[in-house]
């Protein structure tokens, strides 16, 4: 049996009661990071909280030819993963994969930043589109690309105005930070010859789960200069507010008074 | 101090363990479950399991004039709801009395059907739109009347290609089940006259976060009359699919083999 257990938002303590009981149930544990970082936490630290030894898996080991998998035809093979599982194709892929082995799973939900977002901002959930991810720009041919995707998704939600989640890339040891990701908002926006962004209001937000997460909402030029600290951070553009949104953003994060004086 | 702890998907042992800490650290909990219910629980397993008296407050007191809240002033108050707090708004309304009353917050965030339901399907997160709920039928001036909103909302979610997910109404101890919304949606669809659900695959889950938990997917039009056992329910309209999400509803979800002939 694969049991994916989901390590919610921040550290080793966001995992659920029964993803615990799971976890300690089971014959032999792996986890993954590559995917979603509980930067909280640390492998060490994991293995000393849960009194058991965890076995990293890269890239490779997950979607390669996982022969660790094999031990799930026997045993019970717990596999850990920041956030809820399944939110990653990565995931979903290896579930697939275990069940055409003929190994049985089950999956142990936990706290996601899909929510999470939601809660901390005031946002209301249902009012979210499709969200996408701001990567890192890359020189092709000596000329700087910015991928304009997130931009257009951007663009096809306020015009339903639906808000937006912008996911920061990730590379390495290197966290796209909120001011990096407005910033490059901004170029896209160069680029489109548009006015689409022009005094609207980003929300960033720093650390989400744990005891000094940052939720800031300011115009998305002046985000760009804001210090949110350390990472993990997200990006939010939100489409024209409901009053208890608007109040929501001024309470919670900050948001200059004037976005009371909203459009709805 | 008020402190709002997620108890997550299904029953006491869906609640972080970070949550669990802040509970048995809070000297008063209460709790609310009109706006989402812990199916796998009740008030006197949730009392046993945390070894706590736990107050249930009603929507009056929640929403009215909270006189409870006035102890959040002086001590450290935990206020425990189903799933991840502040999806709904009555959460957020009363997190910002309180901090307009001087109360410091903190949010504990749990498992949530929002990520769950891409996690249990295999359809991706990222590619849903807005959801609704598909509230009862009532009767007025002797008309029976459906409401065309869960229609609308998904109609919208299909032209730009995107999953709609349907919450399923809860009247007192009343729950819509996958069979009832299923023909409801295709009572609006009779009311429209078009033929958007025509050959359209539905998705039920039933007890999501439960070790019995269902999720099958077949034709809307078959769906009324499969048996997914107790609530709570709730009912996914996939748009057109990814050949990874047609595989995964297929192996996860029963769905017919023609699905994996899907358009895309």
């Amino acid at each position: 049996m694969l049991v994916f257990i989901g390590l919610g938002l921040y550290d080793e303590k966001d995992i659920s009661v029964k993803g615990l009981e799971q976890l300690l149930a089971a014959d032999e544990i792996y986890a993954e990071f590559y995917t979603s970082r509980l930067m909280g936490s640390s492998h060490e630290k994991l293995e000393s909280f849960f009194g058991r030894q965890i076995r990293l898996l890269s890239r490779e080991d997950v979607e390669g030819d996982p022969i660790w998998l094999e031990e799930a035809r026997e045993k019970v093979v717990a596999f850990l993963v920041g956030g809820d599982p399944m939110v990653s194709t990565t995931h979903l892929d290896l579930r697939l994969r275990a069940l055409d082995m003929g190994i049985e799973t089950k999956v142990i939900h936990s706290s996601s930043i899909v929510t999470a977002a939601s809660g901390l901002t005031g946002l209301q959930n249902y009012r979210f589109g499709r969200s996408a991810t701001i990567p890192f720009p890359y020189v092709s041919r000596g000329r700087r690309i910015v991928s304009q995707t997130p931009y257009t998704v951007l663009k096809e939600n306020l015009q339903r105005n639906l808000h937006t989640m912008l996911f920061l890339d990730i590379q390495n040891e290197r966290f796209m930070t909120v001011n990096e990701g407005a910033s490059l908002l901004m170029e896209m926006q160069d680029e489109s010859g548009e006015k689409l962004l022009l005094g609207r209001l980003g929300i960033g937000i720093a650390r989400a789960g744990s005891e000094d997460s940052v939720v800031k909402a300011d115009l998305l030029s002046r985000l760009a200069l804001y210090d949110f600290g350390g990472p993990l951070h997200i990006l939010i553009v939100p489409a024209s507010l409901h009053f208890m949104e608007a109040k929501a953003l001024v309470a919670l994060a900050g948001a200059p008074p004037e976005t009371l004086k909203g459009d709805e």
